[in-house]
């Protein structure tokens, strides 16, 4: 499992609900928020990604709700990469309450990379720069 | 004024905020689902528009909210091609509530026709069916 | 496991993101959509049983994404109730494309019934004939 | 008209959709969220308001879309509070991009204020110091 890399974001009144809280749905958005902001931060951002036809689809993803979240609430969101195949790659969410500490939200996500024609590509032939930040990532930490 | 072409919505829940309504931004998606509808009905569909490299973005819009709505609300949006002039076309929204009649919004929107570089182009020229279909619209109402 | 009950979801210009795809958070969103035309078929809808003063929200969601959805695609949601324990609730969601059958996506997500306080309830307590149908539903399929 | 108060929106990727910019509906949101910060800095907050019973609905909305914005846009949304009558309150807003200053979007919203039951309250009456607020507001900058 890599460091964590910590963004930050705050609770819209367009994602609240009925039941006057941040709609469940909204953490699946945070994630990516949060994910895109970890990618900028170890230089593989999606904007330079994309323009070099390499483009990282969701595979899975799932959240764990254990507390909600409120109109302007400022929530961080905690993301590591905890493990990388050369294929798929798996990354952690932590989304707790910046005020209180309050754990609000686990996730996981499962990524790929392909081209724009749909096809699986291997980020070591492709970009092996790329390839190295991740591994180099993963044993940095686990060491 | 063409005549109406009428789109139904059932309010969802991710759709409402802790107003405890649909919050008002959906509106202008729904104006969208009913607009598309609009130029499906028509024969102008927007997925084979985009296919022939005519895209048709959104110059502006403006919601006037009577009425709120609520979940599982069925709501009809009525779609009426109110001026075209071979580069801009209007078009106006009249949201009521399905089970009462209830009117909960009033809308309009303007429109143009670009190719895929973003350059302005006349349907005339490009389209003819389509510009005839426009043109025979409003003089089938207005005449 | 239950049997299945299916709603049915056409995929919005809105819903679309600058992958020429719906995005992943979307099906969260349909989960919830085909989840409550469940609790409605089944005579346990939302709408009536917050009048009660039950409200269930959400513990837990996956989403696995086996292929892509565009626009315009008419997408099949299949809800099951696969278990029950009188205080958790968990269903299991398919999405598959109406025109093609494709599999385009599987999930499951986890509930539990609270008060307006946010006290967790018992419903065969607070609802014996809500907590009955969804017990009749599991043994009826698994017997 | 009264001063500007300005407020920043990276552009999200779940904002894009097909045509590869920000969907125009989240324009709307943006506003929003511009004109919560606005109601914020000038000491009207709406989380205080909805607690003191005061809730403020949108009316109407407009915008008026001059250029597109793009994933990863940092758009500066700068809100003017253009009127005043002591029921209905108007506010215009102004889109432009932070790196190049290119207006991307114009566009206004009139709000009223109601209490929980739904019936329009006077400010004057009801938060007479908040209605001071926007009363002097408006004079500072015509004056």
């Amino acid at each position: 499992m890599s460091e964590a890399i910590s963004y930050e974001h705050v609770v819209q009144y367009y994602e609240t609900d009925q039941m006057g809280i941040a709609h469940h749905s909204n953490y699946i958005r945070w994630f990516e928020e949060a994910r895109i902001h970890f990618f900028d931060e170890i230089g593989l951002g999606y904007k330079e990604s994309e323009k070099m036809g390499i483009i990282s689809p969701v595979l899975a993803v799932e959240a764990n709700y254990k507390n909600m979240s409120y109109f302007q609430d400022t929530v961080v969101i905690s993301v590591r990469l905890t493990d990388y195949s050369g294929v798929r790659l798996s990354l952690s969410y932590e989304v707790t309450d910046k005020a209180t500490g309050q754990l609000r939200c686990t996730g996981k996500s499962k990524h790929c990379f392909i081209n724009p024609e749909g096809n699986v590509i291997s980020l070591k032939k492709v970009a092996p720069d790329r390839y190295n930040t991740l591994i180099k990532m993963l044993e940095d930490d686990n060491g």
